[in-house]
């Protein structure tokens, strides 16, 4: 039986036996199963944090305390626990629950996550707001070994540990982030982890250790060299204490009881305490314990074989990672940089091929730029695929580092346009407005998988200062997860992309007039022709330009192409404000071209999650939208 | 005698007896003293590591190995000993030597740098591309305590610790970011330094140690136990050996010989090495020494007294921590955050007065904005004074954690505009560009302190959903260090600051059409008014409308005053793409004014360093860069 509405934490499940535990925590794994076998969804996360959840709202009360789950893709048990089973068919569903906390949904939502270690920054925001506010909550956060590595956790912990907040930190350590774990550091969680048996020598040996008198630093130093020797240098939690933080751990985060505990006990040491539990993703369900990577963010699939049912469309990212992977036979010194996505990037074909050329530095884009830049300034050719919104992290990295110092370097800009399920968070529809202005940047958006391929290889002109001297600097190239242009009537023949030049791609014109020119930027251009051919076969002389590169922009063909059209309506993927629509608006306004024109693109606010169709619709950025944007255009005159 | 353009690195600093070298120091500290009271610069972290240049370039040969300077305002005596002494007097002027490591300007600058923390994910792309082209040289990144808060440096150490690649890390340890560095990183380091003597123990010890045969984990776990019981817990460099990284330390920052001799063991090591050297900031100049945050970065000066000569106009920084301490002695949820920079913010203020509500969070942008939201969405009232290049850390974070939840939070973003002297990596000219396309977020820009404290008062109605509805989400004021404006002729009252309302503050029409509107965007409206004073004096109709709001900009008023005028001309300290100018551009394209615009700003490129009035100068941002294009426009029609 899941827990309806009227569920108290944390009452009814303290009062739960462990048997009734153990039966929720098992209704819930085929819940979870369920749930994302219909709509698709994170799984491997959920099904490693159920008995951690169940522990933490046997403790605390999540309508009053104040919990962040990092990332936060791993709150599905969490919002089964708080009043939302009834709706968990509608996750990720447009107008249904969100696939992330969502503070607008539920009181038990504290703080709303999708990119990766905020969590401890904003709940010791918290603990600090409560001592300010004299209000009454416990503070925890929730945070992977992956999320872990990513900067800015590491400035939150240094910065904890000046405070004296009590807040609890439970380090969820399963040794992924969404692939297995790179680093330093998850190699010294991976060391504590293998030495799970000194939680329990360590209760021998206190007994042992009754009173012994003082013991000199002359011993210390003598245990440390010998520590290093025999490499038995490990204490768990040391590193985290020796920053300043309380440590409590290794616990098992698949035994209620032990979690609870050791809850209990950080809530009863001053400041902050990190609570350093082991789950194993996809727990309790086969198929994802084998594959977690897979069952971590997946598309709909057959619950009994684990097999994801076929979706539509190429993948862009597989295109790139192949062309790359070609590419780089001919050049060893052209080299892969993900950042911790070999899997979503399609970078593990580069991998497997080519694995000492293959960098994957963890969830630190910023570090991953820079050190992208340290690479190219030495001769080698680094391409770094990374989603448009995890690239946001480091926007100062591109300007600081590679912009400004007009260093080579190549970005395979991936998940670009409107992320559909993964909502408000997740979307790619921002770069155009952090990339276009910074100098030496080229922003390129291909509508094809053929046109990438050619874009990329262009790029990696930018290597090589005997080519195009145009083509310097950072190369970006920016597309969605999927092709989505298909053949069609009045399509033209493919023309070679030339760098900063756009090609018109479909004309039903007879080469005269137009009434109207769609200019489109990205793979958006599969619905600028579905409006084409429509419009075309109500005798509309229709164009459609596809920009192919937004800085620098095609300003001839912008110019021309709008002075041979009665309207203009332009159409990207993207926020308006510093957009593809606004730079042609810009271009024709600098040069007289008084031709109406209407953009389409992204309003100045956050975006709800659905199909990216059903998105696309909403802000008329299908063809139904643009052929009423033209119906208006007319009506206006 | 300080060395000249024939000098050999390292041969020539490697023949030189300790007595020798000592004088040089001597001779450097004397040069770095007469240069930074005559050009103002960076002074104590530069006398800080004098022994240690000298040390590395008597290993090192930095025409050839790669090292990379974090923040890089350290490189003054490493551009004396490379070839650069007879030009330092030109340091931070115009067309001189750059106060940072520039490529452009010597082979021995390996790496562009400026924002903090870069460092190590420079080097470490430096060390893999090594292995990728076979090329020969050696990899060092020296990058200060201060800077190993930044986020980014520990996801490049993370990094690092996973790759097989033989590089340094001079960890050059002062205690100090700009101010006294905090955190728990800091904390530690503070122990291992008062440690000292661990070094000479441990050699006592090892001979004692001789060859004791094995030792069981019960012993480490007693010896733990004791260690915590203690207070002995601390084994310099333990927490670099648990992430995997090696560590040499602590060597006395100094003592050339020692740090020479650390550095040959470094890179005798596979791998990368931590060479933890202590310095003493502003060492050898005793004002310096005395006050080492005053000394960082400084205006020229008396050498004699370490006295700063006067500078002009009244601070906008000073001013801004004035009225947040006065608004909080009403109000005790107003809290400030500061990124490690409670001197250049004026922050320090607001810390005397109110300790318990004031929070530095170290060089960690990231986590600043994030944290603060955490404070926000919990009742606090968090107002966060950043510099604005520094500000584009925390891009994602003000876009995923406050932008799009619409938290509110204060930004008083400090060093907007043209950042003179420092140069290209610390211009404050992207923030319209970064800014603007966030939803939910305010951009105000005022011209005077007293426009800045009406916007403080204004903006913290973010926090209080009973004041007015359209005031939410994230209220950023920009400004630059210094109030340029003065009264004069032609001068309108002051009108009280209104939310999202520009206001004409000069007008020489008699209230009719104008010739010429200048629109203006914050502290730059002093040049328009001086622009205008001169047309007026011609004859020319003129009016200055000073935009206040970028977001949202007054349409009304841009619209009106476009209209009611013949010309246009808009002027800001920002880059044209993503700026005002545009804003002003795309609202008269979308609502048909066809006024003609000139829109004056900063182009798509890297901005040189050299006195604001210079770099104004150059780019035609002042009011003789007005006048001439009003004369343009005039002559164009």
């Amino acid at each position: 039986m899941l827990p309806d509405k009227d569920f108290k934490l944390p009452e009814d499940l303290e009062n739960m036996s462990p048997a009734e535990l153990e039966n929720l925590a098992k209704d819930i794994r085929e819940r979870l199963v369920d749930v994302v076998a219909k709509n698709g969804g994170h799984l491997a996360s959920n099904l490693g944090v159920v008995e951690l959840t169940l522990a933490m709202y046997s403790f605390y009360n999540p309508y009053k305390d104040r919990i962040v789950w990092d990332v936060g893709h791993q709150t599905y048990v969490h919002k089964i626990l708080t009043g939302r089973n009834y709706e968990m068919d509608t996750i990720r569903q447009f107008e249904g629950l969100s696939g992330f906390p969502k503070t607008e949904e539920s009181v038990a939502d504290s703080f709303n996550t999708g990119h990766s270690s905020t969590s401890i920054s904003a709940a010791l925001g918290m603990a600090r707001a409560k001592r300010m506010t004299g209000a009454d909550y416990k503070v925890c956060a929730v945070i992977g070994d992956g999320a872990l590595t990513g900067g800015m956790a590491f400035e939150a912990l240094n910065d904890a540990a000046q405070t004296f907040c009590d807040m609890t930190i439970i380090l969820n350590d399963n040794g992924m982030s969404i692939s297995r774990n790179v680093g330093g550091l998850s190699r010294y969680l991976g060391k504590i982890r293998t030495g799970k048996s000194y939680t329990r020598v360590k209760k021998k040996v206190k007994k042992v250790l009754g009173s012994i008198p003082g013991i000199g630093r002359h011993l210390v130093l003598l245990i440390h060299k010998l520590k290093k020797s025999i490499k038995l240098m490990l204490i768990p939690g040391e590193l985290f204490e020796d920053l300043g933080l309380g440590y409590i751990g290794v616990v098992d985060g698949h035994d209620i009881k032990a979690i609870k505990k050791a809850l209990e006990k950080a809530e009863k040491k001053k400041g902050p305490v990190i609570v350093h539990v082991m789950t194993k993703k996809g727990n309790g369900y086969k198929p994802a314990e084998e594959d977690p990577a897979l069952f971590h963010g997946i598309s709909p699939f057959d619950k009994e074989t684990g097999k994801v049912k076929s979706c539509s469309g190429k993948s862009f990212s597989a295109a790139f990672a192949d062309k790359l992977t070609e590419l780089a036979a001919d050049d060893d010194k052209i080299s892969a940089v993900t950042a911790a996505m070999p899997l979503g990037t399609g970078l593990e074909k580069f991998e497997h091929k080519y694995p000492e050329r293959f960098f994957d530095v963890g969830i630190a884009e910023q570090h991953a730029v820079t050190m992208a830049a340290g690479m190219a300034i030495c001769g080698a050719k680094p391409v770094i695929a990374v989603y448009s919104t995890f690239l946001q992290r480091g926007y100062d990295q591109l300007l600081h580092d590679v912009a400004l110092q007009d260093l080579p370097l190549v970005i395979g800009l991936d998940r670009s346009g409107i992320n559909g399920q993964d909502g408000e968070t997740h979307q790619g529809i921002y770069d155009f407005a952090y990339l276009c202005h910074l100098p030496n940047t080229t922003v390129a958006a291909p509508c094809s998988i053929k046109e990438m391929e050619d874009m990329l290889t262009l790029g990696m002109h930018v290597f090589d200062k005997n080519n195009d001297p145009d083509i310097h600097g950072c190369f970006v190239i920016r597309y969605p997860a999927k092709e989505r242009i298909t053949e069609r009537n009045g399509l033209l023949e493919y023309s070679p992309v030339e760098y900063g030049k756009g090609a018109v791609i479909f004309d039903a014109t007879d080469g005269g007039e137009a009434d109207l020119c769609i200019m489109t930027a990205g793979a958006i251009a599969e619905e600028a022709l579905k409006a084409a051919e429509k419009l075309a076969e109500t005798g509309v002389k229709v164009r459609v330009f596809n920009a192919r590169f937004i800085k620098p922009l095609d300003e001839e063909g912008v110019l021309k192409n709008a002075a041979d059209a009665k309207y203009v309506i332009t159409v990207e993927e993207a926020v308006e404000f510093g957009g593809f629509g606004e730079r042609v608006r810009l271009v024709c306004h600098n040069n007289g071209i008084n031709t109406k024109i209407k953009v389409i693109a992204l309003p100045d606010e956050a975006l709800p999650h659905g199909k990216i169709a059903q998105i696309q619709h909403i802000y008329g950025l299908d063809a139904d939208g643009i052929v009423a944007a033209y119906k208006e255009l007319i009506n206006e005159t």
